[in-house]
């Protein structure tokens, strides 16, 4: 091993994986920092890795190409994996995978790492979309290697190793663990760890409690062109500019806070506590433009699609064969799905009021109750009926 | 055609569907009406009945088999049709087939009535599910027969039939064409043809708007066995009872109103609100405990089927095998989902907050973030990603 | 009605419809009399619609169009319906349909016409996908409309119109309703009607009987290129030359015979014989090619998805969207579905005994059960079965 | 380790297991042998352990259970692994598992041990299915932890411990890695790692050659109970004995073999070949009973959850919740799968040339090309395609 490229944070623990690869693995470390929307300073890392004597400091932001290539195309398909979970830190992974795949491939390095631990799905999704777009890089995973297994044990390293811990920051350290990118911020771990426990108000970061939203509703209104969002209330935004936007309104509203129990692809149960405020919104207002918009069988063949799609960005399958053939799929049914949608915000809920669309396949001359002119023939439901009736039928008699 | 079962409302519209079938086909008409908690009284139909000279008169409480027997399955299976729909209006149509076809027996009649119009999903339904129970059963559907297409004409047939039309009721009538019971209400029509426009809020029935609703959360436990609700708080109740209880809970704080387009069966598509108080807490609910017992795969395969699942009850197939078979497995998976869910109420929204269970598949031991003792082994993880790698490898070579 | 563009054999059924046509809607026939393949000329089906007084007659060569753009795409599929047909009409009606829609258009016509009955999937795939090219298209279907119920009433009616029987071939007329193109030649009706009678073996046509077929093995090798044939035994040729020539090797083996019992679109059971001989070999070796070439989750995918494609074809929606999304994610999976497929072929049997490819994903260094070098770990096999293990035992302890 | 239960076959391989587990881990080991229908004495394996010290040694005979539990409750399923592997090896696995988990509680083993090497599937299939049974249990995988990895160690090994080595069995052995039961015989290995090399014909065993089978088809008729096969040709039989007769009559004409590359559970393509005479013949008999009295959507269901119901057997999760849950549907959809079904047998080919059932859903008064006096009105089919059509014309004009 000459050359590791690490996801590199900044914080302490990526700092003492850093020195820790620099001393075991006797190899020249390259960092990468990402800005994904995750809401700090990444800039302060240039000078931490310096510190530690990197010779090559990556630092890119990645919001844009985060916001258009990697949430917006899930979001056409209404992802949930589980029926709750909006696949926040999923989603993130693959792009960094990506990044530092690429990097590596710059710089001519052997081996990527990560600071993601042996029990987590974040350590499969790095490694497998690495693998998938080369096949030969070398993964090295810290966690899973070395014997610090308690904070103790971190700090004893980091002290002997002159890694600068900001001690008044650790004090003050939230005591879950934490992932945030443009889409959500989510906690585990502590009090967290018994399903029972309700979460407590102040762990919240990006949303205020509906309790504290304001006593107003506010109304939005969402444009979409081919599914995805590209205004709001009719000012034409990108596509990281439209999610700031939203988790700005949809968090000062109490929207998009979830308390869930997940089943891991490492084959355990995790609690975690999420926030995604623009996301909630999306994935409502989508679902209403494509109401509209997308024709009955496109809709349900995209409702039975969406629970293995979920599944496989959230166990880390985004560059697999089997995800980009089901976003053909989804996004060859997006080519109409556009029109503005209308959202009440209002202490935690989001609620559709409208939509309307130039492709509307909503027929108001068929689906009326008064009088329609003929353009639907009630007589034709006897036929409909009878016709799917008759293996029923048939089937009775057996 | 000699003796037709009516499903049968006391309203103006079956009274004169009474009348019509007496008249069109010289046949005794025997009527039935049930009470599947649509929250108004039965019994006036019977004197409604008798004015019109009906001799066989069947009124029946069927709340409690409609709450065991269809609702609790479909909502062991997490049913949503549509991403957003809790199949309120679907759920209780195979029902009253059932009766219906079961009554006609009885009777000795050839034929049964009801009163959807040739539009609607619900014809399909009534029809579909009686042709599965009884193959020779002759269905009389008068809105797709007769010509009285206007309220007007419906009104001169009254009074032409001496039909008593209570006017005042007729002008205070509610503009949307409505419909109701243990499960929710439904509004279609009027303003709502506009899927643009607001729903007003003196539409809503059933709760009160978020707006409306009290400053201060409610939490509730909801005990669950083997999928169902058998406790409220810790109090036992049949499951009819679970629905009125939370219904009553739920309405109170503002939850469980929808406003959607949604894709009938017979090819249109329509806008229509819902309110589905207990419905919404008890799917979130089930999730919850779920989430808590099921093994992650049953969990997904459950998710895989269960839009098909919604659409045949949707479409009317609730009788049908296919519907049958998924009960099977989605009954076959509920044999630990046993345990509590803790819920908070407040202002339109239902969030779990804590969920318990003697068969509890999550291990604090093993997903703790502190050490665990060796419970779970990190090293494992590398041979499970390279395995599931290796296709992906091989793959990014091609 | 002032024009309508008929679906015309030159055969007595669709002469008769003609003449029927001309009656009773007083309207202008065009015909349209398409080679599909189905082995009969086109050209005398000119002659007899002069003899009626048509004036505009479409005579068209769609072998290649039908293969390549309905019967390959299909094949990239693996479509099979029920387990066993190969949905050899049923791939051939949509480009029907749309040439009729699209000749109506060309010569202001308000509607087109077919010669399916009222029993059969036929109407259905004619119709549903004529509708869904044009929205405003009007369709007669003669079987549905008159009262010609029997055979004889259907001479009678020609002999007083003055359309030419040709007694002789009546006389020697096949008892079976049959329909041949490209892909298949299929019976139905007569002795076929009991499920449990044999198929008489002077019943089939386009393939000699396994008994009758050479003793000796051929084979073959046929070149794949994105999932299509492009070559036989090295020699390069279009579609519809490759169903041409494989119809011919595989009839004269006995290869793509079948007698099944399959379920109608419109609710019954029929009993049908089918021979399919390119077809048989078509399937068995693109899976071979595939299995050499296509990642194991995207094949798992297709296979998923396939039955619901197939059902699809066989009910009529090949111009629906969801169909279109399918195809997307089928044709985005054989990129690099290319190789070479060796069949032998013996008396009924088509056997695959080879396969090679420049993409294949085999990699005989890593399965190979002599020493591999270290190109697979075994250890990881420890790990990546303990995850996976890992919910099972904590179910087996609930 | 004090004591080990060990899946003995009585060979070279699985001796020096025994051995090499006494040695390396200084524990007790208990043997189990069983009798599955591999065609293969078991009795002598007693000898073999004894020699080496054994003292508690399990021979079974399982056919019975293996045909009755495992074999015919995946035939109810049609279950096919990657369109064209029957499973033969895989449904094995999960029975002798459940016998090794089984024994280990009777004898207080701590563990359990196979010969299955780290590359194949049968590691997965063993361990799996043992935890998802007992939680604790240990397993000894040799292949994944010793270090013979060349045959020639293996003979060393042997020779060293004094391990009967019988050098002419040894010589005349087959070249491939083989495996047998009632179900198949599979061969994996040597020429056959070129997937392009054609198979040489020594090598199949269970089945002649076409080419060699009889001149003469016969016939058989197979008398089906609630979806599985309880006669043939009238005569009663047990499960193991339907398929011991079935393996007879199809392995005499040539009928099961099967050349295939497949995709491994750990990520690899293999190519494997197959002999599985009774099954190829219960696959399509199946299909064939089914086709006369299974509803149409329950067929269809069936056919959507197979591919994934097969993967879960093919990956080792028989014992799993989710292919517990998918049975439940299968097994409920087969109540009126009765019936019987004729089948000629002839060179390789399997033809179902008839079927009939007390329970039969064809409707000859239905279906019939003739005057079905009503039974059918072809005017219901203009409806019915209207309405299935109505979301395609509304498309159309989008």
């Amino acid at each position: 091993m000459k050359k590791v490229v690490l996801a590199y944070s900044g914080g302490l623990d990526t700092s003492i994986i850093a020195k820790w690869l620099q001393d075991t693995y006797s190899c020249e470390v390259v960092t990468f920092t990402a800005d994904i929307g995750q809401g700090e300073e990444v800039e302060p890392a240039r000078l931490k890795a310096e510190a530690m004597g990197i010779k090559e400091i990556y630092i890119e932001d990645l919001r844009e190409e985060f916001a258009r290539d990697f949430v917006f195309p899930m979001f056409r398909a209404n992802a949930i994996y589980e029926g709750e979970y909006l696949l926040g830190t999923s989603i993130a992974r693959p792009l960094i995978s990506k990044r530092l795949v690429e990097i590596a491939k710059e710089v001519g390095a052997d081996a990527i790492s990560h600071g993601a631990t042996g029990k987590g799905n974040d350590q499969v999704r790095f490694e497998l979309n690495a693998y998938a777009i080369n096949s030969e890089i070398q993964i090295i995973a810290p966690w899973r290697e070395w014997d610090l297994s308690s904070r103790e044990s971190l700090m004893d390293y980091a002290e002997k190793h002159n890694i600068e811990v900001d001690y008044k920051k650790q004090s003050k350290k939230s005591p879950y663990s934490m992932d945030a990118n443009l889409l959500h911020i989510s906690y585990e771990g502590d009090l967290l760890e018994d399903p029972w426990q309700e979460a407590e108000d102040e762990m919240w970061r990006w949303t205020v409690s509906p309790e504290n939203a304001p006593d107003k509703p506010e109304y939005i209104e969402l444009t979409y062109e081919k599914g995805d969002i590209t205004a709001i209330n009719g000012s034409p935004m990108s596509p990281a500019k439209v999610m700031e936007t939203l988790n700005q309104l949809a968090g000062a509203h109490g929207i998009g806070r979830l308390d869930i129990v997940e089943n891991r692809f490492v084959g355990m149960k995790s609690r975690g506590c999420y926030e995604t405020p623009a996301g909630t919104i999306m994935l409502k207002a989508h679902r209403a433009i494509e109401s509209l918009t997308l024709d009955r069988e496109a809709a349900h063949l995209k409702d039975e699609l969406m629970p293995k799609y979920a599944k496989l960005i959230y166990n880390g399958f985004w560059f697999a064969p089997e995800r980009e053939m089901m976003q053909a799929a989804i996004d060859a049914s997006q080519e109409n799905v556009s029109g503005v949608v209308r959202v009440k915000l209002y202490k935690g809920n989001t609620s559709v009021v409208g939509r309307k669309s130039d492709n509307s396949l909503f027929s108001e001359k068929i689906a009326t109750f008064e009088d329609d002119g003929g353009a639907y023939n009630q007589k034709d439901a006897e036929g409909f009926i009878k016709l799917n009736a008759l293996r029923l039928r048939l089937k009775s008699l057996q």
